[in-house]
This record gives C-alpha cells, sequence and structure tokens, in this order.
C-alpha cells in the first residue's frame, strides 16, 4: 500500500511544504500538519494570513540590512542609540540574541551569510559593500565584529579586518572563554585554551 | 529594549503562529519564519495556499473516522481490503505506521485520542459510539485494538475490551516485546517482562 495512498493529498501538500524547512523532516512535518488539522480551521487561516503578508511587509533597512517593515529600522531609527558603533553579525537571529542580553547601545550591521567557499558565498554574497560604504560615510568610528567562533565564522571575520582596516575605525571582537556557569573540566580544549590566551588582570 | 522592538510585527506574527504548535518553541519558530523570509516569497504562498485550503477539502471518513478528502477513503473504499477485521488506533499517525509495514490488509478505526480523566477526556469525546455502530452492522468479525502501550493507551484498551465484549467479535492486541533488533541487557523490565509472560513455542 505505502503511505502515500492514506495520507490525502491536501495534508500531503501541506506535509512537503513544512518538510522543506530546515529541521523538520516528513515524520515532524506530519505531526505538525495533523495537530493543525484538528485545531480550528480559524488557526490555519491565521498561519496562511501571516505567511502571505510576510515578505510584502518586510523589506531590508538600508542601513543595517535588518529585516523591517520600516526603513530605518527601529534600531537605526532610534535617537538614543549610538551610531559610532556597529555590531556586524551573520544573521537576524544574531541580532536578537544580542538585543536580549540588553547589554548592547549601537547599531548594526547584518551580513546575511558567512563566507563559505564550499558552498560557494563569496564576499559578494555579503552586505559587506553595505558595509564599505558605511564606513565611508565617516559617522563611525568603532566595528564590533561578532561572527560566531566557527570555521566560517572565523574566516569572515578576518576577512573584515583586512577589508576594513584601510578605514579610520576601531576593529573589535566578542570575548571568548569559559561560557557563564561553566565548569573548566567540562570546557573544551579549543575554548579553554583561548580563555587562558584571553586572561584579564584581575588584581 | 527587548526582543520585542527589533522583530518586524509581520515577522513576529508569524513566529507565534508557529509557536502555537507542539514541539515548536519561540527561538525554533523565529528560526523557521526567517527560513521562510529568506526563501522565495513562492514558497510563502505555497505553504499558505496549503494551509488555507486543509479544513476545506478534509473531512472525516464516515466509516473509519480517517481524514479523507473522499468518503468513504481510500482503505475503506478499497474493495481488496478485508473489511471483517478491523484495527482500531489512537491517532491518524498511528494508521500510518501500521500502512508503512505493508503487514495489514484490513480496515481501521480511529480514536481521535486516548482516555484521560485528567484532560477530562472520557469516552464521549473518542470515536467509540462510531465504532460500536460499526460492529452493530454485524459485518467485522475481528477488533484489532492497537492503542499505545502507554498508562492511558492500555486504560483505552481495556475500556474498549469491556465495551465490546458483548458483541460476537474476536478482540486481539497487538503483541508487546522486545523490539527487533534491540539487545536483550537495553531492554527496560517492564517490556522484558511483558516479553516473558508473552513468550512463544519455537519449538
Amino acid at each position: 500500500m505505502g503511505e502515500i495512498q492514506v495520507v490525502p493529498p491536501a495534508l500531503d501538500r501541506l506535509v512537503r511544504s513544512f518538510s522543506s524547512l530546515p529541521g523538520i523532516g516528513t515524520k515532524t512535518a506530519t505531526r505538525l500538519a495533523l495537530t493543525i488539522l484538528r485545531k480550528p480551521a480559524a488557526d490555519a487561516r491565521e498561519m496562511a494570513a501571516a505567511l502571505s503578508e510576510l515578505h510584502g511587509s518586510i523589506r531590508l533597512c538600508s542601513h543595517c540590512m535588518a529585516f523591517s517593515e520600516t526603513d530605518p529600522c527601529s534600531v537605526c531609527g532610534d535617537p538614543r542609540r549610538d551610531g559610532s558603533l556597529v555590531c556586524v553579525v551573520e544573521q537576524p537571529a544574531d541580532l536578537m540574541a544580542i538585543e536580549k542580553t540588553d547589554h548592547y547601545r549601537g547599531h548594526y550591521h547584518i551580513l546575511h551569510g558567512v563566507l563559505s567557499p564550499v558552498a560557494g558565498i563569496g564576499p559578494e554574497e555579503l552586505k559587506i559593500k553595505e558595509l564599505v560604504a558605511r564606513l565611508k560615510s565617516g559617522t563611525i568610528s568603532e566595528v564590533l565584529i561578532a561572527t560566531s567562533s566557527t570555521v566560517p565564522g572565523e574566516a569572515t571575520a578576518s576577512y573584515l579586518i583586512d577589508t576594513l582596516g584601510r578605514f579610520q575605525v576601531k576593529l573589535s571582537r566578542l570575548a571568548c572563554g569559559i561560557p557563564m556557569g561553566m565548569d573548566i573540566k567540562y570546557a573544551d580544549q579549543h575554548t579553554l585554551a583561548r580563555a587562558i590566551d584571553s586572561r584579564f588582570n584581575a588584581s
């Protein structure tokens, strides 16, 4: 018989649509679709409306390249924030994580990816020329490079340090070390090595 | 600042819609919504269309209570299947799992839940009276009760055995024991106890 025959085509269509998302396999997609089917039709319509309107209402902020319904976005347009400091992140989710800390009051720049020669992603595929244009405007004094401490993240950071070195701006990076609350014996050796190299004077 | 300000309302709406699904928290919902935003708008429209059409095209098969676009569904309407054998399952996903085995050629009956006094789910909330009506028709000779071997699943099975006992039908249950390919030393004691009690003659 196989599974195809017992899954109604309308359900199967939604399952295939969901399973095109990262981390969602056929089993999870089926579970989600069946849950939606059991909920009121109004819930499904609400989700459908949110999906339909998504691309129409959201554009990129012309300053920081964040997804936003306004241009400038709420961060770039906020006069209380420090526009001379720009934090460069890989993705919008990184911006959200940094905002959650409530420890950053500058602006952002979203690269929308990392350098990955294997995946064919070079500097032109990232929003680097837009960052260079912002630096040329002369209002920025510090660029905090907050790419991930992964191999592609470090490669992207190195590229940015090379490329931005010709501007009269301070280039900084996020500190690397032992996560808060972590027992040192459980830290991996690379993190521990980095924490030792970056040790600070506590006296 | 908080997260709210940096998430555009249109994105936030989709994130909240996704995070109403089981097993999808705000982080996963955000990741999914951002993925959809990065994909072409046509993909989002396709998913929206699948969601909008879902409830309109799918009803319950009046025989087995499975989700289907037709009534009878493809299983109940298939003349090659044995209508005298009915397998009772909790949910449509269980039916799909059994169909995948390619070892069952009878019909089904979907309860759409399990008895759960704590959650206020009694026999009236399940499709039990529809099952009783099918048995009254007299064409069914065996009911295979395939509820899960969980506490609510077992309670539901007991209730069904009580309720269906007055009909002239054979009541059977799925065998319980060691999963295929499992090392006995890793089996939990309850499964192992059940496997010993249900041992069969191998000579």
